[in-house]
C-alpha cells in the first residue's frame, strides 16, 4: 500500500513538529501544522492566537471555565472550533500525501486505511530542555508548564476522541525522541512510508 | 553510545518473539527468551511449565487463588520466580550485549543507561490470526484468550514494576507489528541500535 497521509501526535515540547517538518522535506510532502489555524480562523471568524489556545488543549480547568463561551444549545467555542478543524483536516488530506501535525488528526481521519499514525514523546528533561530553547524563561517553572500543557492536552484528547492520550495502541509507530534524535525518527518514518512493508 | 541490551515487551500473538530473535540475528548477538525460564528453573526448582505460566501473567483473578500458594511471610510462588527472575535477568544483561524478550526485562534494568526499550504490540485482528496459526484452535474463542491473556499480562507488569503496560511513555520505541511487519520492525530496531544517534 502506498501509503497517503502521516499523522504527528506530539507531547509539547518533544519536537514532534520538526520530526513531522523533516519527514516531509524527506519525502517531499507537504506539512500541514500552522495552516491549519489559518484555515480554521478564515472558516470559523475566530482570531488565530484564539484557536491555537483553544485546538490542542482544554482550558485551565475549573466550574465556572467549563460553562464559559457555551451558546444557547451549550456548545462551546472549543466545540465550534472542533468542528471547524474536523472539516479543514479533512480537506487537507483529500488534496493528497501530506503530513499532519497534531489537533487529533489521527482520530479525525480514523476510517481511512492510508494512514501511517504517530506518536512522539520525550522524557521530562529533555522536553524542560527543548521548550526553555524554543519559548525562552518564562515566570513559571518549566517543569510545572510542561505538566500543565500534558494535562490540558491529555484532556483534550480524550474528551474528543474518547481515547487515552499516549497509549502506544492508538498508533502505529511511537518515538522517543529524547532517545532517538530527531533526525533519525524522521528517517524512521519516511523509511517505513516508503516501505512496501507497511499496512500490507 | 554503542547501545548493548534491547529489551523487547510485547503484547501476545504481536509476533514481538519473532521481531526480538529477528533484530538479534541482524545484529549478531543472542536473543534469551526461554532461556531465562531454564535459568529460572535451575536456580529456583520449579518446573518450567509452572515458571512459564507465572513469569508473566497473573493467576486467574479471583479470592481464592490471590490467597493461594503463599508462605508464612506471605510470598506467592509468583514472587519466588519474580525475585530469581531478576537475578537471572541482571546476569545476563552482564555477559554483553543481548536481546531479552518480555519478562519486565526493561523494569529491571531501568537503571542501566545502555537499554533501548522497545514494545511490540498489534490490532486485535491480526494477533488472532497469529495465536490460531501459531498455537492452532482450542476450546476458547481467540478474541477471549487474547483479551484475558492481555489482562493478565497488564496486571503482572502493574504489580511488578508500578507502570502501565502499554504506555508509551515507558520505552523508547513502539511498533505496530501488524501495520510495519515483523521484518521492517526487526530493520528499525537493529538500525537505531546501530545509529550512532541513539542516547547521546
Amino acid at each position: 500500500m502506498a501509503e497517503k497521509i502521516i499523522t504527528i501526535s506530539r507531547q509539547f515540547g518533544s519536537g514532534g513538529r520538526t520530526v513531522g517538518k523533516k519527514a516531509a522535506e524527506l519525502l517531499g510532502i507537504p506539512c500541514y501544522d500552522k495552516e491549519i489555524i489559518e484555515e480554521i480562523s478564515a472558516k470559523s471568524g475566530f482570531a488565530q492566537d484564539y484557536i491555537s489556545e483553544y485546538s490542542e488543549d482544554t482550558e485551565e480547568s475549573g466550574f465556572f471555565s467549563a460553562l464559559s463561551g457555551r451558546d444557547y444549545y451549550g456548545h462551546s467555542n472549543r466545540d465550534e472550533i472542533w468542528i471547524h478543524q474536523c472539516a479543514v483536516i479533512r480537506e487537507l488530506a483529500e488534496k493528497g500525501p501530506c503530513v499532519i501535525v497534531g489537533r487529533c488528526a489521527d482520530y479525525v481521519l480514523r476510517e481511512r486505511t492510508d494512514l501511517l499514525k504517530v506518536y512522539v514523546f520525550s522524557d521530562l528533561d529533555s522536553r524542560i530542555e527543548r521548550i526553555v530553547e524554543q519559548y525562552g524563561e518564562t515566570s513559571e517553572i518549566p517543569e510545572k508548564r510542561l505538566k500543565n500543557k500534558d494535562k490540558r492536552r491529555a484532556a483534550y484528547y480524550e474528551i474528543y476522541t474518547d481515547q487515552k492520550f499516549g497509549d502506544a495502541a492508538n498508533y502505529d509507530l511511537c518515538l522517543n525522541s529524547g532517545r532517538i534524535g530527531i533526525d533519525h525518527c524522521a528517517q524512521i518514518i519516511a523509511d517505513l512510508y516508503n516501505s512496501e512493508d507497511f499496512g500490507k
